[in-house]
C-alpha cells in the first residue's frame, strides 16, 4: 500500500485536521462531534439547510460541497463505511436557521438508516427533516426498481441545484422537491479500469486484469453488469452515453449538462477524449448540451475509471445551475 | 496501459478536441495551429497578454491556467514534449493587444529554444515579447545553480499573481518584474510513489519497487535526489519543508502562500494529511499561512506523488492572489 498516511486507522481524523488547517474561513468543526462540518457561517437564518454525509475516500463528495449555495453541513464516516447518526445530528443541530434540513445523500443501506434516526432524532429537538436520497447510477438495477440503485457522481447535479434553490429563501418542500426532480432526471453510468485499497484493509478492493475494465461497477467497487476486454476510449464512450440516454429516456430536442467524472487515477487528458466522443454522439441524438463538466466530482481515493452523468435541464434547473457557488474543493463555474 | 484513449498518436488533438466541446465560451483554436489555445475574447485590447506552453500529460498545467485574471494563450506539445516555435507563435499573434506579450513557461531545453524561437519571429511581428522562466524545483539542481532548476507546481503561483497583475493594466516590464520576483520567491519539493505511462510509449516511465519513493523526482520522472524505503505522512512532510524552507530561505516572520499538489493518482485524502503536518511544521517555525491550496494544480497523467510548494508574500503578492480568476480546469479560488 503506497499512501501518504500515518497510522491507516487516523487517516480519516487526519484528513479533517488538513482541511480546517487549509479552509478555516470556510468550514468550522460542529461542537458536538468532531466527524460533522459546517459552513464556518452556519447557520444562515431563514434559509432552509441542506446536510450530507456519507462514507471518506471519496472527495470531493461529501465534504467538499459544503459551501455558499451548496450545502450547509455534512457528516464523516470512516472510509467507506456511514456515518453515524450522532455526527448526522451534531450537523443538523448546527446548521438548522429555523426553516428546517434537507438530509441529501446516496443510497446506501447504512447511510439511509443512519440518517432516518437522525431524523428522529432532530425531530426531537423541533427541527423538521426531510430526505432526498440519490439513486442516479444506472448499472446498479433496472429502471422499475430505481429505489434500490446506488448513488454515485450524479448527485453533483443535486447539491448544485438544491443548494441554489435553498438560497432563493424557499421553504423546505419546495428545496426537496427540487433536489428530487433532479435525481429524477439524473442518470450515470461508470466504468472501472482498476482498484483503490481502504487503508485499514491493505490491500486492493477487487482485482482486474490488465486488459480488462468493467462496466458499471460502482464506487466502492461494487460488481457491475459487464467485466469486458478493454475497449477504446470512443467505444467506452457509446456504451456510457447509449446506456444512459435509453435509461430516462432522454429524447430528441432534451437540453442537458453533461458530468465526465474521473474516479481518481485517470487523467483529465483522458476524461476530455471521452468527452469528444460523448457530445459527438449527443449531438447525433439532436440532445443540445447546455454545460459540461469534467474533472474529479466523486472519487474513489486511486481507482481508475470514469462515469458519465446527465442531466435533462428545464429553465429553473438552467437558472440554479449558473447560480454562484463556492467551495475551494471544487471546480468552479462561472 | 490501461488508459480511455484510442490511438496512442492523437491523444493529444483528440484531449483538445474534447476540451474546446466541454467549454467552447472559454477557449478557441488559433487560427494559424491547432496546437495553440487562447481565450475566447482574445486579444483584451491594451492588456500585457501572457502566454504559456510546454507538453502535454499535466493538465491543469498548461492550457487549463487560460482565462480571466490568468493567462491569454498557450502553445500545446505532444505529451512530455515541447510545443513547436509555430504554435507558439500563432497563439502569440492572437493574444496581443497592444502592450506586448510575455511568455511565462518552465525551464526545459526544448521549450525555452522554441520560446525563444518564437520571440524572434513576433519580433519580426513588431510584436514585443519578454520571458519568464520558472524555477522552482529545488531538488532539481544547487541553489547557486538555479538557472538549472526545473520548473514544477510552483509556476501555478507565477501565473495567478502575474494574471492578476496583467489585470491592472501594467506595463509589460511590471508584469515581467512581478513574474521573475514570483518565481524567485518560490520553491517547490515533490516525491514520488509510482510511474506514469505516456500512451506513445506504452510502458511506464520509471520503475520503484512497492517499498520505496523517490524523493525530488521530476515531473517527466526526472531522477531525484535519493530513493528511500516508503515513510509515513508526516516524515514525508516534514522532508518537504525543511528542504523547501532552507532553500530561499523562509524566515520566521514570513508570510507564505501553501500549494499542496497531487501528481495524478494521489487522492485528496493524502493531500489534506500531509498539509495537517506541513501547516504544523511552519507554525513551529513562525511561518504565518496566508492561504492554503490543495489539490491537483500541475500533474503527470497517473503518477502517485506530491509536492509541496511554498510562497513567501508581500502586500502586492496577497493581493493580487487574491483577485478574482476564472477557469473551468481549476480549484476556484474567492
Amino acid at each position: 500500500m503506497k499512501k501518504f498516511i500515518n497510522d491507516p486507522l487516523q487517516v480519516v481524523d487526519e484528513t479533517i485536521a488538513g482541511i480546517l488547517k487549509a479552509y478555516p474561513e470556510h468550514l468550522r468543526m460542529a461542537k458536538e462531534s468532531p466527524r460533522a462540518l459546517v459552513r464556518a457561517d452556519a447557520p444562515i437564518k431563514g434559509k432552509v439547510a441542506i446536510c450530507t454525509g456519507g462514507g471518506s475516500g471519496h472527495i470531493p463528495v461529501f465534504l467538499g460541497y459544503v459551501g455558499p449555495g451548496l450545502l450547509d453541513g455534512v457528516s464523516v464516516g470512516n472510509v467507506f463505511s456511514s456515518p453515524s447518526s450522532d455526527a448526522m445530528l451534531a450537523a443538523t443541530r448546527e446548521v438548522d436557521g429555523g426553516a428546517g434540513v434537507l438530509y441529501l445523500f446516496g443510497n446506501y443501506s447504512g447511510d439511509k438508516m443512519n440518517f432516518e434516526m437522525a431524523a428522529e432524532m432532530a425531530g426531537m429537538d423541533d427541527i423538521p427533516v426531510k430526505s432526498s436520497i440519490a439513486v442516479d447510477d444506472v448499472a446498479s438495477a433496472p429502471r422499475p426498481q430505481r429505489e434500490r440503485r446506488r448513488g454515485i457522481a450524479g448527485i453533483f447535479f443535486a447539491y448544485k441545484i438544491a443548494g441554489a434553490k435553498a438560497d432563493t429563501m424557499a421553504s423546505l418542500d419546495e428545496v426537496k422537491a427540487t433536489a428530487d426532480m433532479v435525481i429524477e432526471n439524473t442518470c450515470t453510468m461508470g466504468v472501472a479500469l482498476g482498484p483503490c485499497t481502504i487503508p485499514a484493509v491493505g490491500k486492493p478492493n477487487f482485482t482486474i486484469a490488465d486488459d480488462e475494465m468493467e462496466i458499471g461497477m460502482g464506487i466502492h467497487g461494487e460488481p457491475g453488469i459487464e467485466r469486458t476486454k478493454l475497449k477504446k476510449a470512443d467505444e467506452v464512450a457509446t456504451i456510457m452515453v447509449e446506456r444512459v440516454i435509453n435509461d430516462l429516456p432522454f429524447r430528441s430536442g432534451d437540453e442537458v449538462a453533461i458530468l465526465v467524472n474521473g474516479l481518481g487515477a485517470t487523467p483529465p487528458e483522458e476524461l476530455f477524449t471521452l468527452n469528444n466522443k460523448i457530445y459527438d454522439i449527443l449531438k447525433d441524438y439532436r440532445i443540445k448540451v447546455y454545460k459540461t463538466f469534467v474533472g474529479e466530482y466523486a472519487t474513489s481515493m486511486e481507482m481508475a475509471g470514469a462515469s458519465l452523468s446527465l442531466l435533462r435541464l428545464n429553465d429553473e434547473f438552467k437558472k440554479l445551475l449558473d447560480a454562484p457557488a463556492y467551495s475551494p474543493f471544487l471546480l468552479q463555474w462561472k
